[in-house]
């Protein structure tokens, strides 16, 4: 039975998929970096999004990383499968094995190799088919700065038209987007901050909450931001969002992956290493990003006993 | 003696110069107009920005049009004259012209034409030139949609390094620039949204107000999504601020001045023509409008009785 | 034994992969479609490129397209095998598997999806690890319309520092940048235009060919303009380029891979429908295709009788 | 009476306007540097166009900058006047006093401030005012590095309906557009190349000339590109050709005007200071610049006895 779209809503961390020096899965590594995040009030995780190098992974690894995470996240907590690919029956397929193995909602990038071709009528089309098939809902993904491409409200708003399609992760950051979507769809249709660096104005707008890649290294102040913001106190969200935004750009748009993986490393989580073409980050980045954590207030979460 | 820079916050329109229908300033209109509007409690008038036309004015036309202004804006209300001109010598002459005649702030656009030679160097030295020579206080000017650059948050932190540049009025709609400038600057420097789709996400991050295009037709509403903002009840400035994108999107990005002076002109004040190369609309748009004024619940003030 | 790469030269369609009704490769049309090129002094044959949806097969499938085209090209033909995947693991083992079942050259697609981290060095450190295990030659492919990505001139020159990168197709259209790579690297560097639009343009700055989807449908025009251009009728090689200017751009830019398809099928050959995202052309769209054939001078080579 | 339009081609080079050091007009400079071009085979001159600095003059020196030119520039060469305004109407009047000083032909910039409204219909209504009332014929300078708007090829057909407009110079590189209009206008409608990098693959589309801001510096070899290819010449066309293009890349993408007068400084004619907000080169950038010359082969006129 499928969970109330409701409780779809707070901070959940698109999480990466750990390897191994010998560039393997590390399956064990997983486990442990669930259960420290399991300590959060996370609602849940998205697997295999684009912090998760799903497309670096083999069709195989993929299904492995799936049901390895569906085995490790609880069942109080939801899981969002990434399941976009490029043609339209592979992500079929994806999103009915997610469907299969238990995942609550699937995640669908918009096909963009073709762009030039991909219409509205083109995603609408691809989407509905993923929507009637797929067997749990469909959360859009957003993410121009990896697609080059981004949809405009009026593509989001046709996309919603299928019942399946219950909301967007957006990652691009133009929060009157998000206004005019959440205003001409309600709150049937959950709209998720993609980034933490505009958690709060996304929250502003009529945001449910941020599917953040920062909150893999500060769950709890994406939790806070959240919750100071439900709870009325908008100055002392804004103080947490402001000190976040640094942090924030260097695991995301300034060092990726290999940013967000090396911070998890300095933290007391499993990084690791990225999957080529990525880049692990240098000795001197990593001294760099080391300071940037310091200046955020971000330390082992063991020395600092954050709970939220 | 310069006013307090503690008192420019709010909501300032950017008011459109009116056009005779033989082309020319129609000095007589722009007094109605801001008479009209003086009945909000709007902070102040911005002349000569983007919605001014100040571009398409002669030399002579922006002197007489900021005298004039300068006689019908009363004196407990701020003037922000717009005097950002291709070449560094013909800015620093117009902002002295404005300080000359009594505006409070010059409004400075980034010179744009060699965009390619403009580095964060060259803006540096054009902006230290206007506000050593001013004689008022500087405001930068970033408005990516006409400038064709994006001011990033370290250029405009090295800009206001000069004590004499004092905010910015950002129409690009980058919230989380905003909030990293306002985090590097705190409350000494004065941010304003640009463009009032994203009013409350910006002041969520920090801003002090917006200088407008919509409040010129929208003053009320533009107020009360402050008003409700400052006094912490978020949720009701968000559903003023949602019912405002899309007819702020109609006189700003969709049709620009046209749009704002058609609406004017449909709102009872006086918007009148534009001037070449800008085009008027036509019967059937000025028709849209007209239904978007309608849904927005924005109609002849004298119909409603709105104040703020 | 390698083949001597200065016979690197001339036109080469990128060729489609027919699919069946049923979404199958349609193996027996691939071969009656290459025997029907081979009438044409075609220098080889693309496997798997852009037109080749190469993206959209499964990882099986590439590997039956590459081995049937392998069957049904002839020796003195060349075949270049598009092998750029999201990740160089699986780039490395596809241009390893082309190698073994005797493609000549594999082409070599940037990975875009982490554009942002696609630095000079970690492009560089892609191509190299590919390069140097592919066990044929290696040619660039820049495609900045499928990947959002533009190579530029000091990249591609460092790329080309790996004795085994042997050329670029480029599909971008900058002709000065061809000029600039092919003045820094010399004949040792292959450059092919990657549109037929500026195949004439591009051989003036010295490319020594074209990779083109147009080859497809008017093999017999891209030759004709080659040779008139190397044997110094430039005014010839002009008249034919202009006229293949707008039929170009429906196959390409405007309709794609499926526009490409319905002109094969107008034209006599095997086009069939695209894969999904892709959407197949309208009624309407075909028929209005047909027009531009038809004023392009492009019918049934059967009717014509042309010959190169 | 105007002069035969067929005679519009070869090699024109947008001339810089001459400041002393005092920032002013150098009324003198102007005329030796023009006694120098006319050494070679010059087709005429632009006066006013970008390299020209014409938007950071006022209209006082826009005046006495052309008046002077036609002065110095000799009836046996072509006078094109940089006329383009931000609105219509100073566009006009401009244009007006060029013809009625005797200028051949006025050279006019889509404005580009309100970019989002410039539609294809108010270029058609701007373009056709001006051509309507400006007395002699129109070139559109299409220059998408300062303006931000790049015409495309559908733009500049409807624009060349009117029977005034006789032509385009294009900076923007895209040589199938080029090839497009060409195609569609025939060689009623003269194409210049707006930028030494691609002057030879313009020709080959059909372009007449190029109109060049290399051709400052290094006339010669402008000349001698033209010359080679319209003699059949292809190889010593591309041999120079490519030669050029570091240098030319040098003198407008890099340093722009700044970079242009660094150069003609270097080389013997009076380059001088620009203004701001452009800045001049560092001594370290005029090393730079002066090794590029080198490479070039370009070196003071006196040493090396060029002549075309």
């Amino acid at each position: 039975m499928p969970r109330d779209i409701a409780g779809l809503k707070g901070i959940l961390p698109p999480i990466p998929t750990p390897f191994s020096n010998r560039d393997e899965f590390a399956r064990d590594r997983l486990r442990d970096n669930i259960r420290a995040w399991n300590r959060s009030a996370l609602t849940g995780y998205v697997v295999l999004g684009s912090n998760g190098e799903g497309v670096l992974l083999s069709p195989r690894e993929r299904l492995d990383v799936l049901s390895a995470a569906r085995e490790d996240i609880p069942d109080d907590r939801w899981m969002v499968a990434g399941t976009g690919c490029p043609s339209t029956h592979e992500t079929v397929e994806l999103a009915r094995y997610a469907a299969k193995i238990g995942a609550d909602v699937a995640l669908v990038l918009p096909p963009s190799y073709y762009r030039g071709r991909m219409t509205r009528e083109a995603l609408v089309r691809h989407y509905a088919s993923v929507a009637d098939a797929a067997g749990i809902p469909i959360l859009i993904y957003n993410m121009p700065a990896c697609t080059g491409m981004d949809l405009d409200a009026e593509t989001i708003v046709a996309l919603a038209a299928h019942p399946n399609v219950i909301g967007i992760k957006d990652s691009g950051g133009d929060v009157v987007k998000l206004g005019a979507v959440h205003a001409a769809l309600g709150a049937r249709f959950r709209v998720f901050a993609g980034s933490a660096g505009f958690l709060l104005p996304a929250l502003a707008m009529g945001a449910v909450g941020g599917i953040l890649a920062l909150a893999n290294i500060a769950p709890a102040e994406c939790l806070a931001i959240h919750e100071a913001f439900v709870s009325g106190r908008v100055d002392a969200a804004r103080q947490i969002q402001l000190r976040m935004i640094p942090i924030n750009a260097a695991v995301t748009s300034r060092w990726g992956v290999a940013g967000l993986k090396a911070a998890m490393d300095l933290l007391g989580r499993y990084g690791g290493p990225v999957r080529g073409p990525l880049v692990d980050l240098t000795e001197r980045e990593i001294a760099e990003l080391e300071a940037m954590l310091d200046r955020a207030g971000l330390t082992r979460e063991e020395e600092r006993g954050l709970r939220s």
